[in-house]
Protein backbone atom coordinates (compact mmCIF):
# COMPACT_ATOMS: atom_id res chain seq x y z
CA UNK A 1 0.00 0.00 0.00
CA UNK A 2 2.64 2.28 1.04
CA UNK A 3 4.79 3.98 -1.61
CA UNK A 4 9.01 3.52 -2.29
CA UNK A 5 10.47 6.28 -0.85
CA UNK A 6 9.44 10.45 -2.56
CA UNK A 7 12.91 12.18 -3.30
CA UNK A 8 12.73 16.22 -3.25
CA UNK A 9 15.52 18.35 -4.12
CA UNK A 10 15.89 21.80 -2.48
CA UNK A 11 14.68 24.62 -4.37
CA UNK A 12 16.52 27.15 -2.70
CA UNK A 13 17.19 28.15 0.82
CA UNK A 14 16.20 30.33 3.65
CA UNK A 15 18.24 33.85 4.76
CA UNK A 16 16.95 34.52 8.30
CA UNK A 17 18.43 35.78 11.26
CA UNK A 18 17.02 33.10 13.00
CA UNK A 19 20.50 30.80 13.79
CA UNK A 20 19.27 28.45 16.61
CA UNK A 21 16.00 26.95 18.57
CA UNK A 22 14.78 29.99 20.91
CA UNK A 23 15.59 32.72 17.88
CA UNK A 24 12.24 31.54 15.63
CA UNK A 25 8.86 32.42 16.89
CA UNK A 26 6.33 30.30 17.62
CA UNK A 27 4.76 30.82 14.09
CA UNK A 28 6.43 33.25 11.47
CA UNK A 29 2.72 34.85 11.26
CA UNK A 30 3.17 36.24 14.35
CA UNK A 31 5.75 38.27 13.90
CA UNK A 32 6.79 41.21 11.77
CA UNK A 33 10.57 39.54 11.15
CA UNK A 34 11.86 39.72 7.31
CA UNK A 35 13.74 36.61 5.38
CA UNK A 36 15.02 36.06 2.18
CA UNK A 37 14.24 32.97 0.29
CA UNK A 38 17.03 32.67 -2.72
CA UNK A 39 16.26 30.40 -4.94
CA UNK A 40 18.96 28.40 -7.07
CA UNK A 41 19.75 29.70 -10.71
CA UNK A 42 18.14 26.87 -11.99
CA UNK A 43 14.45 27.73 -10.29
CA UNK A 44 14.61 30.96 -11.42
CA UNK A 45 12.30 30.73 -14.32
CA UNK A 46 9.50 29.35 -11.80
CA UNK A 47 9.33 32.74 -10.50
CA UNK A 48 8.08 34.07 -13.72
CA UNK A 49 5.54 36.89 -13.15
CA UNK A 50 5.59 36.27 -9.12
CA UNK A 51 6.15 40.39 -8.50
CA UNK A 52 2.24 40.30 -9.13
CA UNK A 53 1.74 38.52 -5.91
CA UNK A 54 0.96 39.53 -2.39
CA UNK A 55 1.02 36.48 -0.36
CA UNK A 56 2.76 33.26 -0.89
CA UNK A 57 3.10 29.75 0.61
CA UNK A 58 6.13 28.79 1.31
CA UNK A 59 6.85 24.97 1.98
CA UNK A 60 9.93 24.17 3.45
CA UNK A 61 11.82 21.24 4.73
CA UNK A 62 12.34 21.27 8.67
CA UNK A 63 15.58 19.48 8.17
CA UNK A 64 16.06 20.13 12.18
CA UNK A 65 12.83 18.34 12.95
CA UNK A 66 12.44 15.34 15.25
CA UNK A 67 10.42 12.67 12.36
CA UNK A 68 10.13 9.73 15.03
CA UNK A 69 7.36 12.40 17.29
CA UNK A 70 3.81 11.46 16.75
CA UNK A 71 1.98 12.68 19.64
CA UNK A 72 3.18 16.48 21.30
CA UNK A 73 1.58 18.99 23.55
CA UNK A 74 1.27 22.23 21.65
CA UNK A 75 2.72 24.70 23.76
CA UNK A 76 -0.12 26.86 25.84
CA UNK A 77 -1.98 24.16 26.08
CA UNK A 78 -2.00 21.12 28.59
CA UNK A 79 -3.17 18.27 26.55
CA UNK A 80 -1.11 16.08 23.38
CA UNK A 81 -2.14 15.56 20.52
CA UNK A 82 -1.53 13.35 17.21
CA UNK A 83 0.76 15.64 15.37
CA UNK A 84 -1.65 15.46 12.68
CA UNK A 85 -4.12 17.42 14.66
CA UNK A 86 -1.70 20.32 15.75
CA UNK A 87 0.99 22.38 13.87
CA UNK A 88 4.57 20.83 15.49
CA UNK A 89 7.25 21.01 13.39
CA UNK A 90 7.72 17.02 14.67
CA UNK A 91 6.11 14.40 12.68
CA UNK A 92 7.12 12.04 10.04
CA UNK A 93 7.49 14.43 7.01
CA UNK A 94 8.79 17.77 8.40
CA UNK A 95 7.27 19.87 5.17
CA UNK A 96 6.52 23.12 7.32
CA UNK A 97 3.81 25.74 5.54
CA UNK A 98 3.93 29.18 6.23
CA UNK A 99 1.80 32.03 4.76
CA UNK A 100 4.12 35.15 3.74
CA UNK A 101 4.48 38.40 2.54
CA UNK A 102 5.76 39.17 -0.21
CA UNK A 103 7.68 42.05 -0.08
CA UNK A 104 10.36 42.66 -3.13
CA UNK A 105 11.97 40.31 -5.87
CA UNK A 106 15.22 40.75 -6.62
CA UNK A 107 16.90 38.32 -9.59
CA UNK A 108 16.08 34.93 -7.58
CA UNK A 109 15.72 36.11 -4.06
CA UNK A 110 12.58 37.05 -2.46
CA UNK A 111 12.08 39.40 0.12
CA UNK A 112 9.18 37.94 2.57
CA UNK A 113 8.02 38.72 5.70
CA UNK A 114 6.32 36.39 8.33
CA UNK A 115 8.55 32.98 7.77
CA UNK A 116 9.27 30.83 10.82
CA UNK A 117 12.12 29.14 9.30
CA UNK A 118 15.74 29.14 10.44
CA UNK A 119 18.72 30.73 8.18
CA UNK A 120 19.86 27.82 5.75
CA UNK A 121 16.56 26.14 5.93
CA UNK A 122 15.80 24.20 2.47
CA UNK A 123 12.49 25.52 0.54
CA UNK A 124 10.63 23.21 -1.48
CA UNK A 125 8.16 24.48 -2.71
CA UNK A 126 6.90 28.24 -3.20
CA UNK A 127 2.79 28.23 -4.24
CA UNK A 128 0.65 31.70 -4.97
CA UNK A 129 -2.05 32.33 -1.93
CA UNK A 130 -5.88 31.61 -3.31
CA UNK A 131 -8.41 33.48 -0.69
CA UNK A 132 -10.91 31.33 -2.81
CA UNK A 133 -9.06 27.56 -2.61
CA UNK A 134 -7.05 28.28 0.72
CA UNK A 135 -10.18 29.55 2.66
CA UNK A 136 -12.57 27.69 4.88
CA UNK A 137 -16.26 28.27 3.42
CA UNK A 138 -19.19 29.63 4.78
CA UNK A 139 -21.95 27.30 5.88
CA UNK B 1 24.41 25.52 -1.01
CA UNK B 2 21.65 23.38 -2.22
CA UNK B 3 21.00 20.69 -0.23
CA UNK B 4 21.08 16.70 -0.58
CA UNK B 5 18.53 15.13 -1.91
CA UNK B 6 15.50 15.12 0.84
CA UNK B 7 13.46 11.61 1.45
CA UNK B 8 10.13 11.28 2.23
CA UNK B 9 7.91 8.42 2.77
CA UNK B 10 3.97 8.67 2.43
CA UNK B 11 2.04 8.44 5.91
CA UNK B 12 -0.91 7.03 3.84
CA UNK B 13 -2.99 6.77 0.43
CA UNK B 14 -6.04 8.51 -0.83
CA UNK B 15 -9.04 6.60 -2.02
CA UNK B 16 -10.95 8.52 -4.31
CA UNK B 17 -13.37 8.84 -7.40
CA UNK B 18 -10.84 10.16 -9.03
CA UNK B 19 -8.93 7.46 -11.52
CA UNK B 20 -7.56 9.33 -14.65
CA UNK B 21 -7.00 12.74 -15.63
CA UNK B 22 -10.29 15.12 -16.80
CA UNK B 23 -12.06 12.78 -13.86
CA UNK B 24 -10.80 15.02 -10.94
CA UNK B 25 -11.62 18.83 -10.91
CA UNK B 26 -9.22 21.98 -11.57
CA UNK B 27 -9.15 22.17 -7.62
CA UNK B 28 -11.08 19.85 -4.33
CA UNK B 29 -12.16 22.94 -3.15
CA UNK B 30 -13.94 23.94 -5.90
CA UNK B 31 -16.04 20.21 -5.62
CA UNK B 32 -18.09 18.42 -2.50
CA UNK B 33 -16.47 14.99 -3.83
CA UNK B 34 -16.38 13.01 -0.54
CA UNK B 35 -12.84 10.84 -0.46
CA UNK B 36 -10.70 9.33 2.51
CA UNK B 37 -7.27 9.41 3.60
CA UNK B 38 -6.22 5.79 4.89
CA UNK B 39 -3.19 6.66 6.92
CA UNK B 40 -0.47 3.61 7.66
CA UNK B 41 -1.33 1.80 10.74
CA UNK B 42 2.22 2.77 11.35
CA UNK B 43 1.09 6.46 11.79
CA UNK B 44 -1.85 6.17 13.67
CA UNK B 45 -0.89 7.49 16.75
CA UNK B 46 -0.48 11.03 14.58
CA UNK B 47 -4.43 11.02 14.55
CA UNK B 48 -5.00 11.06 17.97
CA UNK B 49 -7.80 13.40 19.02
CA UNK B 50 -8.16 14.56 15.33
CA UNK B 51 -11.53 13.91 15.20
CA UNK B 52 -12.38 17.54 17.03
CA UNK B 53 -11.07 19.46 13.80
CA UNK B 54 -13.40 20.39 11.51
CA UNK B 55 -10.95 21.58 8.20
CA UNK B 56 -7.32 20.17 7.36
CA UNK B 57 -4.51 20.58 5.41
CA UNK B 58 -3.48 17.50 3.38
CA UNK B 59 -0.33 17.46 1.98
CA UNK B 60 0.25 14.91 -1.15
CA UNK B 61 2.76 13.78 -3.49
CA UNK B 62 1.50 14.49 -6.79
CA UNK B 63 3.18 11.29 -8.32
CA UNK B 64 1.91 11.98 -11.96
CA UNK B 65 3.13 15.90 -11.96
CA UNK B 66 5.96 16.47 -14.32
CA UNK B 67 8.62 18.03 -12.36
CA UNK B 68 10.08 19.70 -15.23
CA UNK B 69 7.40 22.16 -15.93
CA UNK B 70 9.01 25.33 -14.53
CA UNK B 71 6.16 27.94 -16.57
CA UNK B 72 2.70 27.16 -17.22
CA UNK B 73 0.04 29.39 -18.44
CA UNK B 74 -2.69 28.68 -15.30
CA UNK B 75 -6.37 27.35 -16.97
CA UNK B 76 -8.60 29.77 -17.71
CA UNK B 77 -6.26 32.71 -18.44
CA UNK B 78 -4.11 33.47 -21.57
CA UNK B 79 -0.64 34.36 -20.20
CA UNK B 80 2.58 31.95 -18.92
CA UNK B 81 3.44 32.03 -15.09
CA UNK B 82 6.31 30.74 -13.33
CA UNK B 83 4.89 27.78 -11.57
CA UNK B 84 6.58 28.93 -8.02
CA UNK B 85 3.39 32.09 -9.14
CA UNK B 86 0.63 29.57 -9.65
CA UNK B 87 -1.21 26.33 -8.95
CA UNK B 88 -0.13 24.03 -11.42
CA UNK B 89 0.27 20.19 -10.10
CA UNK B 90 3.16 20.71 -12.00
CA UNK B 91 6.60 22.14 -10.29
CA UNK B 92 10.19 20.73 -9.33
CA UNK B 93 8.61 18.88 -6.02
CA UNK B 94 4.70 17.78 -6.65
CA UNK B 95 3.55 18.28 -3.28
CA UNK B 96 0.20 19.61 -2.98
CA UNK B 97 -1.67 21.80 -1.00
CA UNK B 98 -5.05 21.04 -0.54
CA UNK B 99 -7.55 22.59 2.85
CA UNK B 100 -10.28 19.73 3.48
CA UNK B 101 -13.31 19.72 5.48
CA UNK B 102 -13.11 16.50 8.08
CA UNK B 103 -16.18 14.75 7.70
CA UNK B 104 -15.16 11.20 10.07
CA UNK B 105 -12.54 9.30 11.56
CA UNK B 106 -12.97 5.72 12.03
CA UNK B 107 -10.02 3.22 13.38
CA UNK B 108 -7.14 5.18 10.73
CA UNK B 109 -9.17 6.75 8.15
CA UNK B 110 -10.35 9.91 7.54
CA UNK B 111 -13.57 10.72 5.41
CA UNK B 112 -12.96 14.30 4.41
CA UNK B 113 -14.50 16.82 1.51
CA UNK B 114 -12.82 18.91 -0.97
CA UNK B 115 -9.41 16.64 -1.75
CA UNK B 116 -8.43 17.37 -4.92
CA UNK B 117 -6.04 13.93 -5.62
CA UNK B 118 -6.58 10.88 -7.59
CA UNK B 119 -7.25 7.47 -6.14
CA UNK B 120 -3.51 6.04 -4.33
CA UNK B 121 -2.12 9.30 -4.28
CA UNK B 122 0.44 9.24 -1.58
CA UNK B 123 -0.09 11.49 1.37
CA UNK B 124 2.64 12.84 2.54
CA UNK B 125 1.52 15.13 5.92
CA UNK B 126 -1.69 16.06 7.59
CA UNK B 127 -2.27 19.41 9.71
CA UNK B 128 -4.98 21.08 11.31
CA UNK B 129 -6.43 24.58 9.75
CA UNK B 130 -5.65 27.44 12.14
CA UNK B 131 -7.26 30.84 10.77
CA UNK B 132 -5.09 33.06 12.90
CA UNK B 133 -2.04 31.10 11.07
CA UNK B 134 -2.90 30.52 7.33
CA UNK B 135 -5.08 33.60 7.07
CA UNK B 136 -3.67 36.87 5.25
CA UNK B 137 -3.59 39.71 7.76
CA UNK B 138 -5.43 42.87 7.09
CA UNK B 139 -4.20 46.16 6.75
Amino acid sequence: MTSEPIELHAVGNVRSPYKEKGDAPRQGRFSDTISEIVVDERYRPALYQIEGQKHLWVLCWFDRADRAVLRAIPPGTVSEKGVFAIRSPDRPNPVSLCLVDLLEVKDSVLKVRGLDAFDGTPVIDIKVYSAEIDGVRQG
